[in-house]
């Protein structure tokens, strides 16, 4: 047997004290899969003071990251803080000191990835991240080696479970938006300050990663559509279900003759589809490969221990060498990319719903249906109730037929010009 | 760029085809995910007359295997010949004569597994399998890698994808086994002798392999309880139904307190569950794993390009170099298992669907739920519908409490020694 591989963990938050857990309670099981032991060496945090649920040796406990970047014994880092000041520094730190790191930092690597990437490339090193997507389901691994004999043509993800906890509990206990988000963040569902995650960007984030790997390009955050659920009303999730619908936030990617169009948007997803059927805080990936065809993968995407078991495959596949075959391989950098254009939004065509509360007086559907028909936006099913609490105002839903987005948003914007039209109007895309 | 691996194909039936099509129309992507270009330089078919879709070079289709074999240059093998004779015996001389080899036949290394592996081990040869588990859903890969910070602690899919279209098509249309069997060996869903699939030896054999991985563990077919879906009838798929259960044919296993239990059965799954909205030919693998919680990976488990995909994995997982890192590390030999026993089926704890047809006369309720009594079976609920045809006998339907295989069998006995108890007597368990 091989002396043990020496680690370093910087970051003893939630997921760092998982992975402890994990390398202590079941050692032998670990040095059997990895074919050597694992020895956590230091582990970094932010307060000494603080009480630890894992028991790590003397001495391993320190508040000092040079002690890891500056140990020549440490092969492996975990990188496993957030944020991406100083997480950028002190990874560059790692590799520059011949260091192979696995992280969980999605935000790190959506904002700093090619940098990162190019800098472990040329020095040698390896950067190893399942865990930066969709926790624990082996998303990395299956876009980056299972699917290797395929051209991936598309990726639909539900990549936040915060986001899908609150769309699921607001319409199982008739709840709003707020009284859930209260709960989630309670539960530890949702952080304190919970913008990332119900605003789209989180989703978006790894969205990013995951096209990289997929399509071998990389697309700014910027240049594709991104909605959150903030917006959302328990009576969309109402009428989407009456009509067959469930709303999910999807964070999707498709290779369209070349073209690729990428969205995080709350969509209309039939709900016999798997993407429809996963409730609560699990994650589910779809995944379509030119060969394969559809392919789903689903788990927990949060949480310490899912987390942690990422982190530990990842551990393992580079202390058994595997990553460090893999990273060289990536389709991280633009060149040779399958992707010929980022497909404008403008462009992208599907069915969308819409509902808008207008003045109960006539002719308003008169209006806003001749608004559609002169965009060329053909009308599948319209449903307007009667008011029956005496209100001046009604709500009007809306299923359109295939259209452009360009359509739909001067459609939109025209309607928004009607006086009868009030707020809030909202607008939302159905998964093919 | 280094020179080009040299393969050899043996069989190009359906899935040699797919190989070969893949190779030959996606160069270019193949060689930038493997490292090096990869070139068919031998292709052994049976009957050199046929015609063949892919154009290969001049003199690679030959049908003599001994010129893979033999040649020197042909670092790696793709096994793609069923059954086991004279597969495992080919397996051997490959693996003697140096090659690493890829091999989608699950028969072969269900019943030799342990005898090839240790011989690759015994070369320094690597055995690589994605596609014999679950076509292309990347199952060995979950299990092998993704997981390796996990226990494992049970395994539930549906890994028959002829056996699942059948249940759904039946109880979609209404129709009788044998109509959708027939329908479904026309499609090319089913084989000609449909024998291995409907009666459950297929997807026991796939459970057998994903039990080694998993659990270090090899159960012969013959230590746990298999049953098909020849027995069902339609009337069984649609109370089922009526009481919010899909059936499916179901192959588990679950480490219980160091005992394995396993079993290949239909099984009454609640409708919400995954595993019962799995419809069609589509296969789905419900993993759960100490660290990780559950989690699952669907996609279609056969068809010609999805099991090309695995073998593609696989082949570029050679090509790579990690096949060959994580081949030793497998935990496919009995030693230092963490399972200490396997359960007798008659300790495997569960709730059950049962069927009787019976004696429209007084009294028989009463007699079976005596025996059942007895038997220490409580009785969840009873469905006892008139006779409307004017039929001497009617259908009873009841679903069991929890109760052990045990005292099932022996009740279902008492059962059968009733006169007013006729043909047929369906029992099936309940997924908890």
């Amino acid at each position: 047997m091989s002396s043990p591989v020496k680690v370093g963990i910087i970051g003893m938050g939630t997921v760092g004290s998982g992975v402890a857990k994990i390398l202590t309670e079941n050692a032998d099981r670990c040095t059997q899969r990895a074919g050597r032991s694992i020895e956590i060496v230091k582990a970094v945090v932010r307060d000494m003071s603080k009480s630890r649920a894992v028991e790590l040796g003397d001495g391993v406990l320190t508040d000092d990251v040079r002690s890891v970047i500056d140990n020549p014994d440490i092969e492996i880092a975990l990188q496993l803080m957030g944020g991406t000041d100083p997480a950028r520094q002190v990874m560059l730190d790692l590799l520059a000191a011949g260091k192979d790191v696995v992280t969980a930092n999605k935000a790190l690597l959506c904002e700093h990835g090619p940098e990162l990437f190019a800098k472990a490339r040329e020095l040698g090193r390896t950067i190893a991240f399942e865990a930066a997507v969709a926790g624990g389901i082996p998303i990395i691994a299956a876009v980056s080696q299972s699917m290797s004999g395929n051209q991936i043509t598309s990726i639909q993800g539900i990549l936040n479970g915060t986001c899908n906890f609150i769309l699921t509990e607001m319409l199982k206990r008739t709840a709003s938006y707020g009284d859930i988000l209260a709960e989630a963040q309670e539960l530890g569902y949702a952080e304190a300050d919970p913008t990332m995650d119900v605003d789209g960007t989180d989703a978006a984030q790894k969205l990013v990663i995951l096209c990289q790997l997929a399509f071998g390009k990389r697309v700014p955050l910027s240049e594709f559509p991104k909605q959150g659920i903030d917006s959302l009303d328990l009576a969309d999730l109402k009428y989407a279900s009456e009509l067959g619908y469930a709303i999910k936030l999807l964070a999707g990617a498709r290779l369209v003759d070349g073209a690729l169009q990428m969205h995080v948007e709350p969509n209309l997803v039939r709900k016999h589809e798997a993407l429809a059927q996963i409730d609560g805080a699990l994650n589910i990936v779809a995944l379509n490969g030119d060969a394969v065809g559809p392919t789903w993968y689903a788990g927990p995407g949060a949480g310490q221990m899912p987390t942690a078991s990422a982190v530990m495959a990842d551990l393992i596949d580079v202390v058994v060498g595997r990553a460090q075959l893999t990273f060289p391989l990536l389709d991280v950098f633009d060149e040779g990319s399958v992707v010929e254009r980022i497909r404008p939004p403008a462009e992208i065509t599907r069915r969308y719903y819409l509902r808008f509360q207008v003045d109960d007086r006539p002719h308003v559907l008169a209006d806003i249906t001749d608004i559609l028909g002169r965009n060329e936006i053909s009308i599948a099913s319209v449903v307007q109730n009667e008011s029956l609490d005496g209100s001046s105002t009604v709500p009007l839903v809306i299923m359109t037929h295939t259209t452009t987005e360009g359509q739909m948003r001067t459609a939109d914007t025209e309607i928004a010009g009607l006086e009868a039209v009030k707020s809030p109007r909202i607008r939302l895309p159905v998964l093919d």
